[in-house]
């Protein structure tokens, strides 16, 4: 086993298990504030680079990116959203949030906004990340002497790092959650039953703005990219094959669930990418085990129902980073004690909106006509009650009521 | 077969079947504009004054009864309230929804409202009420001739009444709703899988306004009905026996989950009623077949957890009741070819407000924890959020779109 002594052992204040939006931006706070630290990533800088995931961020996390330095490519490149539109019962519904509440939706892709935070953290800040690493371990979470070893990819060497504090930002599938022994940690789960065929298809958008289609077979939604590409999604069984769905049988649901009095016909194009998202949630109660600190999906997954990961994420880390800098500065450990509840609220209330969201766009489909009914009440109220929409326009935003 | 020219037949336009609420609200309406009518009830009249029910009227119904000339009694004796409180983690959180509204829930119990319909229908507008009347079979409802016949229960003779209309305001287990044939109505049910005991106490009220407490052993609810008498609920399972229910047990659980920081102990008394009330909703969609109009619990059931099934009863009446005069004064067809769909708008829309805050009310002790987290988000939101707590009064107090 290799000891604090042996050559190929380095200490850091701060060790970070994950290269995404989370990981990422804690690494900038820390290295803006002079904390050491390190970066340790399973797959490559490119491969980080191009992740396909959410494209959504809130008006309160791009100020908060904003005011860390780490805004600029985003306020440079991002689209700013102020609407949306809901179809159903051959109707258009609009709702103009932007308007209600004077804050908007970003469409920045995740891809876009890791290569500014690796760019930043590595290029700029001079931070120390390491890409391609194998076999990551955590050690002595619950000393005060934590540890993490891994194998270099170059090397095949084994590398240990001591520090105070890891930072589990490694996803959903990650070694950091998987760290947290029975017991120590509870697992809240849900499974919502549907699953949801992403596509991105090569064809100019068809509305101005995001549409979401309820309908009797199923929810579908539309989403710009950019002017020659349109992400659209269609509801489909769990686990439901992609080669399920050709081309003609994509084009005449999405026409069929997205259809509307007035509305636009659809522009065709080819399908460039088809999954089959499952929709489940969970969340790990406390979001800490002694030193280890989880943060992003590794201590929760929201399905992408209301769009709500990415910021959920950004949520931890800027929380995370802060109160890792209070404790290494200043001793102060009131924003680590804090951490995992102050993280959870947060979680807890987008988890519920999902929830309530998933309703809205399922329920019409769920082949109960009792829910059918009470899902498109839920449907309309924004529509027929200003007060109704206020409070939606805030929660499909997101509280603004940090940063 | 009694034919129309039997000397025990007679002609009315329009029969009501049900002396509740709502038969009683269309009954005093069409007395009013001089529209014949008779109200048919299988009750003696002391039995529909004295039957427990509803307690709740909302500000824009009680302004109806009173724009017809029958909210006096109300006006004189309701309890107006003004705020309610919620118990959960040892907390209270008192929402103001008076101050935040400028309305109010109005506490009159359905006995009371009952008697004031009756009297103001037989004693005052000399309205012809038959009550104790058996064996009623509705007749020819798609035809322009419906008849309506039953026992007499003094002389045990058949009667008949040729009618141009019936009201069918006979309650969940009325003739009217089992008259319209399978096929012809879609029934939408849900099923809460859970229970209510149903408690009086002879002790004064523990609290100046109503409290719901959120408790992982369950809901309990406390409201104020007299300076001596005292309504609690606590959650049970569906169909469990008021017996397991010892006084001390009742106390107990009362205890426990209305406890919270400052708040005044609760005063026991004598438990001078327990029935177990299992929550389940159903809808009749449409309300009306051939001749026939459904209102009240006859064409939708609403379980009692938002205390709204009195208001639609009443919604349903004075919508209906205008829709007759309108077709028997002039002719106007409109208002009875659309009572369904406007009827149906505000069942719905209840029936979701009812199913969310069912969520808040026993998500806690649903056994799951996903649940118990995303109903604590769902009932920590209006005491965090301004919108939030408007858009929850609005819909705790009901719509006030119409009247």
């Amino acid at each position: 086993m290799t000891s604090v002594n042996s050559p190929s052992a380095e200490r850091r204040p701060v060790v970070i298990v994950g290269a995404g939006p989370a990981g990422l931006a804690v690494g900038n706070v820390l290295r803006a504030a002079s904390v050491g630290c390190v970066v340790l990533e399973a797959e490559s800088r490119a491969v980080v680079e191009r992740r396909p995931r959410a494209g959504v961020v809130e008006e309160w996390a791009v100020r908060a990116l904003e005011q860390r330095g780490l805004g600029e490519g985003l306020l440079a490149r991002a689209q700013r959203h102020s609407a949306c539109e809901f179809r159903f019962a051959g109707e258009r519904h609009r709702l103009e949030y932007g308007e209600l509440t004077g804050r908007h939706h970003w469409v920045y892709p995740q891809p876009l906004l890791v290569t500014d935070l690796v760019r930043e953290y590595v290029d700029v800040r001079g931070g120390d990340a390491r890409f391609g690493v194998r076999d990551v371990e955590l050690r002595g979470l619950e000393t005060d002497r934590p540890s993490v070893s891994y194998t270099c990819p170059d090397t095949g060497e084994r590398r240990l790092l001591h520090c105070d504090f890891v930072v589990g930002a490694d996803g959903a599938r990650g070694v950091s959650r998987a760290a947290v022994p029975a017991g120590r940690a509870r697992i809240a789960r849900h499974d919502y039953g549907i699953g949801w065929l992403a596509l991105l298809a090569e064809a100019p958008p068809s509305s101005d703005c995001v549409v979401f289609g309820v309908h009797p077979n199923g929810f579908a939604g539309h989403m710009a990219r950019s002017p020659e590409v349109t992400r659209y999604y269609l509801q489909c069984p769990p686990g439901d094959d992609p080669e399920n769905w050709s081309h003609d049988r994509v084009w005449s649901e999405l026409r069929l669930r997205l259809a509307a009095e007035g509305a636009p016909p659809l522009t065709e194009g080819r399908l460039v990418e088809k999954r089959v998202l499952d929709m489940h949630d969970y969340v790990v109660e406390p979001m800490t085990y002694g030193r280890l600190f989880l943060a992003g999906d590794a201590a929760h997954l929201v399905a992408p129902i209301a769009a709500k990961g990415m910021n959920l994420a950004l949520h931890d880390a800027f929380l995370l980073a802060d109160a890792l800098v209070a404790c290494l500065d200043a001793g102060d450990r009131a924003g680590l004690d804090g951490y995992s509840d102050a993280c959870l609220r947060r979680v807890w209330d987008y988890q519920e909106f999902s929830q309530w969201l998933s309703e809205v766009y399922h329920g019409a489909a769920a082949g109960d006509p009792f829910r059918a009914g009470t899902a498109s009440a839920r449907l309309r109220r924004p529509f027929t009650s200003p007060v109704a929409a206020a409070a939606f326009a805030e929660q499909y935003l997101g509280t603004a009521e940090r940063y």
